[in-house]
């Protein structure tokens, strides 16, 4: 692995350097080519770099700053105000070439506005995308895009999707030919809106793309496509009901722990659970923790969205995504891979 | 409770008459006031009907039909060609006054369409909607709709959509003033498509309706809404991808049968799944066959659509909506609801 600088945005999600901090020490541990900036309220920053490692002070740089950016009045006001906010300097690092990537658990919408501005898409992108992995069923997993940053889309734009994910998958999974599904509310060419059965059209002509037609709702886990792509409207509504479902029967299977009301039942379940083990092993690939970090694919640049509940393990999960992605040049591939078509 | 007669499509859906006529006979063991109107191939049919007590026979009438509707080539089509298939056979009855509601599994938009052409919408309806109840968190039930049968809507078909879906989840959960929700891809005013804003503004208006403002795919199951609003395309993906990520957990729960390698493992299991046995049976409300039966809201005779692939507990659950729908008067307290407005 070579040597690598990221720029972090700490202060964004909801529970800001609490999270952000525990995590970019535990990427660091990890990972010794890695280096950081990371950009915040150093007095909300400094107990938590209190007593840490020489090994690892050593690689943080940190940049004050009291500005967070918020979106409560609308993008183009959030953007217009977004001048020495942590988010806004943690992508012109990486646009000034101080970092290689960032990481920001801010709003969405003000990063990826930002980050058209200062990173600019690469050349022939209409719209860049919001992507990210989502676990199958068989242990493996499919990316997924749009997820929320172009609520509506051309056929054109979906054709794009396509190209930039199977790039990403191919990568990310080191697959030859990855198979693409356009998400729909039925399999038959005649379902769904017409900007996806446009798109369906156009697919079917790509040779270079693997293009295996719809899939519904809910095969979206089963791994029968590698690329799932969709507008940002229902990519969200999708992935956060994935996410949702998930979680709430997680918090079910959890629920065992508060009411054991005797000590037998108590041995019982603890002999229930160390049987089943492996089976509650196997459900974990379906918490959302895994996967955190959405990336914004088509900019000059890597970007990656973490999600704002992020917990510690979620946030680590963003930094090595964005370690990834740089060292794995993606931006590069995608203009090469765009440019043969 | 007060007799009845329902219409059933014995033919629709995957399994056909191996699912269906079952299930029906166990509608009519469970219920001593139903009676039903099977319409099908009478010789697929007659052999699950051999040697059943003449309690339930006496209360079947097989209308042999050799018919059966598909949409591959477009919805017109199939309407043109629809004369003497057994989903139309089943909403003529009811239509003719033999029987007071019907059930089918086949085709989602045959059936709306078909349903529209000879039940009517209510007066004042613009467009019929399909409904369901998912399950939330604490044991109990949301509604929610578009679910597949309108794929893009105005904001005052949403609105129209929120005052039914109000109303059916009174009657159905005996509930006052029940809370409406829009699905959206945020909670801010600002999020999401325009008819969403717009319906959005619309409903604050309405001091008839409880609303309570935008709802997120990760909040679905958590009983934050008594009834969630979208339109078909977003409403479709949602209960799709909640059913496919609940079914692929319970198939991993399940995988615990395959392969227990020694004895006292699979003592162990057992013991587990006995320890565990309470939280399974919590987990069993997630499952899809639990809510099937999506019904056609907004029609003057009540029509519940079973899914395709519904098994036999799934599709009895159909029959009961339907019978329940009937003796609750859903359509008629739809049109005086809407009327006050």
């Amino acid at each position: 692995m070579n040597r690598l600088t990221l720029a972090l945005d700490v202060m964004g999600g909801d529970f800001g350097p609490r999270i952000t901090i525990p995590a970019s020490l535990q990427a660091l541990e990890q990972d010794p080519m890695l280096h950081l900036v990371l950009f915040g309220d150093s007095q909300a920053i400094s107990p938590y770099l209190a007593n840490i490692p020489h090994h690892l002070r050593q690689r943080i740089n940190l940049q004050h700053c009291d500005r967070v950016v918020k979106n409560q009045q609308g993008l183009s006001y959030a953007l217009r105000h977004s001048k020495g906010s942590s988010m806004r300097l943690a992508i012109e690092a990486v646009r000034d070439g101080a970092a290689q990537g960032c990481v920001s658990g801010g709003d969405t919408a003000v990063l990826m506005g930002l980050s058209k501005v200062l990173l600019q898409p690469l050349a022939g992108i209409q719209r860049p995308a919001l992507v990210s992995n989502i676990p199958t069923i068989d242990g493996k997993q499919s990316v997924m895009l749009d997820l929320g940053a172009n609520i509506d889309c051309s056929a054109e734009t979906l054709v794009q999707f396509a190209q930039m994910g199977a790039i990403f998958a191919e990568n990310n999974f080191d697959l030859v030919y990855p198979r693409v599904a356009l998400l729909n509310i039925g399999i038959e060419e005649l379902k769904g809106l017409k900007n996806i059965r446009d798109a369906s059209q156009l697919l079917q002509q790509q040779t270079d793309l693997n293009y295996i037609g719809y899939i519904e709702g809910n095969y979206l886990l089963n791994g029968y496509a590698d690329v799932i792509v969709c507008d940002g409207f229902a990519g969200n509504i999708a992935l956060k009901t994935l996410e949702g479902t998930a979680k709430n029967i997680f918090s079910l299977l959890k629920g065992t722990k508060k009411q054991p009301p005797s000590l037998i039942k108590k041995l019982l379940i603890r002999i229930g659970k160390y049987a089943l083990r492996k089976y509650f092993v196997q459900l974990k690939q379906f918490n959302p923790d895994q996967y955190n970090g959405a990336s914004l694919l088509g900019l000059t640049s890597v970007v990656v969205k973490s999600h704002g509940s992020a917990n510690q393990a979620a946030f680590l999960y963003a930094i090595q995504q964005a370690a990834w992605q740089v060292r794995s040049e993606i931006p590069n591939k995608i203009l090469i891979g765009l440019e043969k078509n």
